[in-house]
């Protein structure tokens, strides 16, 4: 059912360019080793063979306290895996960005937070293991000044969409963010054969070149990278791309024409995207910072 | 997929109609600006142009009590998002009712409702914001003397059903009130291209003239109104009609012949919707008030 | 969507039987009325016209304990929503059953427990509102000996094959007892047009004859009636009944052939169906039972 | 819809073979029986009719504070019901596993673990109840010395496909292991009519022979044997072949060609499969053991 195999010539220039991108993109720092013999374990990060970047200084309290708060509501709210991540451009350096080291989503607290320059290096990771996939979040920050925070995510209804050929569409107002249509990144184009994962910055740059203006492109076979203006629109963003899916695929399903949102109105919504979304956000807030 | 384009020439008429019952209408309380920079916060409402109307004195404990619980149980069972809202009808006066201020459902508390009159204007808001689209409440109270309860969803399940031309059709005894027809809402036919939000009482006044003399109308690319003779009644409808359409779908997934309620059956059963009602509500209401 | 006005003409001579039928039973308890103006209330029991039968005596204090127990598994496993319930026959003698007051499944107690006759009469109901559809219960009991327990559940699962052709097929060793069919209850055969509820005997009485010999009856836009020869035999099958609707509906969603149970296999899962479940019933009622 | 029946005649040679093989198989420990009179009840273990195998000595009590985990945790996601099972190799002695008593996973705890040879016989049992298809984890280990950890499954969103003639395919990196194909055991093959259950040594050598080198075999109205490197990976696997089953369905009821992970990409994700893990247990066993 799939016919990647007999595209695979086409790709071959790609795979030069992106082996290119690659030998000029300075080497990243080693990413995380496999625990040995299949037992989980967390390895400490080897040391980068270059200094690491100066600090920003401190960041806002309550940027970091909505960075975990935007990690426990995701995970609350099933947009999040244990393996997903979120982080938020640095309040001090457009050039820096904070985002927790390897953990959960919904274990994250302000203690976890690192801070990373736009290559995704650690400014003082102390030890700790990171994110393999920082550089989807140094590469959309690099290419995009508009964008304050980044998601990164398998939430397991946009998958369907992200390896089929119809795309989303805004089927009401939450989601008109959509309308415009949403990418879908295909990892096969800028890397060839991978794991899928977004390992380096070369893998990242493609990513933010597929993503382009967009609030968010799909990633086929993985999941999706998610952007915004602030940490709750992301986590709003998030919470209804993946609502969004669901819902088209339930409308389809019911037959017949279906009538999207007009790019019209998704542009008079858009104009107010934010309009209410404090009282929504505190409610997400307390009911995921009360668990556990 | 969407063939709103090719009948806006239809709609012309009905716009110019809008615009003039926007003119004659007086202007609504300004509506809550978008918060700055994406960052949430809850702007305090401007005062407004005219004096606040006279307060009908204090509601019954019970019906705020009650009015208290509906917003935690809609919000329990999934029916009301971070947006959505439940009001009442003055217990002392026909034309006045009680709403929250704009706050989450699931947060709503007794010092959070608010009397408003049938131009949705607050008698006391003490400077705090507002749900921009009160006037769902204010316009359908005002033309139908017979509900004492309004909700306003964006319950997932229904969106499908309001994007398609599938009609809604009841499946089993507690969505009989379904049976006579779900109506659809348009926005465009009343206010052509907008944000989807019922902001004025133009839109509002549209809205309850679709919705005419059922239980509730779907509302196209946004979600549903629901009315009812009592607060259990339009809780129990809200929960049920989005039920129903998941059920409904299923239903025609199966394929071949469905029978639905007959009208008659549907009808029976109405004359005694309320059967029972008190010990659903029992359940609903400790459940979702335990929480938090 | 629905054929069924043009089966009337078919239904006229059993609508006559029924209604023979009807006549010679003795007129029921009179049912709970619905609460005035659409407010919950819990209307008292009024006063039998005859005396109320004898008591058998005091049920074994597990039985009740197990009756608890299943109002509340049931509830959490969300088979029973606020109107479903559950009883179980009499220890001491096989002419008398058990039943919650009418009251939510989720919120019932042992002293929510009340002894009814097969004809659904009352022991001692205290003044206490009855579930009008008690008599599903009696008239199963009185037709099927072989019945401990009774379940009259609304779970939404189930509702799209009550009102379509496809029967039920037994996917999984979980669901074995499905294998050899579930019949379908279409109460206008019985009753004509009615507001779906088993009112009466009469009612009961042809519910009880659809059901014949099977451990389920499905009933048509409302439900269904699940029997066993114990507590933890009816809530299993009350589980894996609405289980397998969804998975049956997910596999014949997939297209091609698919293997259901063979008749043999079934016969030799119900041999011992009871097999280990022990350690379920276990685990539902620690986790219903430590609820609230 | 079913073609078995068809089928039976092919199936003779095979049922002989399995008689023979049964034959040739020591007798298993007996079978735990069903509970008179459909009470459930926990029989005591009849003792063997021969000697109990020796003990390899106490197991590292952080692989059982795992095992525990691994139960716990898959009951907690949905993957383990009230009679599914997880085991570990003893890590003293390839020839022993660890098992728990006939209990639901949820309420398993360190008391409640069996050493097992593989043979299936008990260590010493104490007189507990012992779960009667051990035998698919004694068979699984003697045939697959890689295996560390066998998961039995009844996950619901399995059902559909092992009884369907769709194959499993990788809809994304996380499920990257189903790529190579999920093998369908049909327990008629080495068994004929059986009540579904692998209920002795020759029905576990046939299950671990169709299983092959694959990381899980689906089981035809049954549900699934998931195997693995470690009890995270299991765990992991279990959680993630499920979901990939109700993401599949998802992505085919779109329509239109669907794009699953290259066999290539599938290899370079399982070459780290366990790259990450260690953050989404540290995740999945707080959660689970933070209830009751």
């Amino acid at each position: 059912m799939t016919v990647s195999r007999h595209r695979t010539a086409r790709w071959l220039p790609r795979l030069l360019a992106a082996a290119l991108v690659a030998l000029i993109t300075p080497a990243a720092a080693p990413a995380q080793q496999p625990p040995p013999g299949g037992a989980p374990s967390a390895p400490a990060q080897p040391a980068p063979t270059q200094p690491p970047p100066a600090s920003a200084g401190p960041a806002d309290p309550q940027l970091i306290e909505d960075l975990v708060a935007a990690n426990r509501i995701l995970a609350e709210q099933g947009v999040l895996d244990g393996w997903g991540h979120v982080s938020v451009r640095h309040n001090r350096d457009k050039n820096r960005y904070l985002l927790a080291r390897a953990r959960a989503p919904e274990l994250v607290s302000a203690e976890d937070i690192i801070e990373f320059d736009l290559d995704s290096n650690p400014v003082d990771a102390k030890g700790r293991a990171l994110y393999a996939e920082r550089f989807i979040h140094g590469e959309i920050y690099r290419a995009r000044p508009d964008v304050i925070a980044v998601v990164h995510t398998h939430a397991p209804a946009l998958i369907p969409f992200g390896i089929s050929k119809v795309p989303l569409q805004p089927v009401y107002h939450r989601s008109a963010f959509i309308s415009g249509g949403i990418p879908v990144y295909e990892i096969r184009q800028a890397g060839g054969m991978t794991d899928m994962l977004i390992r380096n910055q070369a893998l990242g740059k493609a990513l933010a070149a597929t993503l382009g203006d967009r609030p968010a492109s799909l990633m086929r076979g993985h999941g999706a990278a998610v952007v915004g203006p602030s940490l709750p629109r992301v986590v709003s963003r998030s919470i209804f791309l993946a609502l969004n899916a669901t819902l088209q695929a339930q409308a389809m399903a019911l037959g017949g024409p279906l009538t999207y949102l007009d790019p019209e109105e998704a542009r008079l919504i858009e104009e107010r995207e934010g309009f209410g979304l404090a009282r929504a956000w505190e409610a997400w807030k307390q009911k995921a910072m009360s668990k556990r």
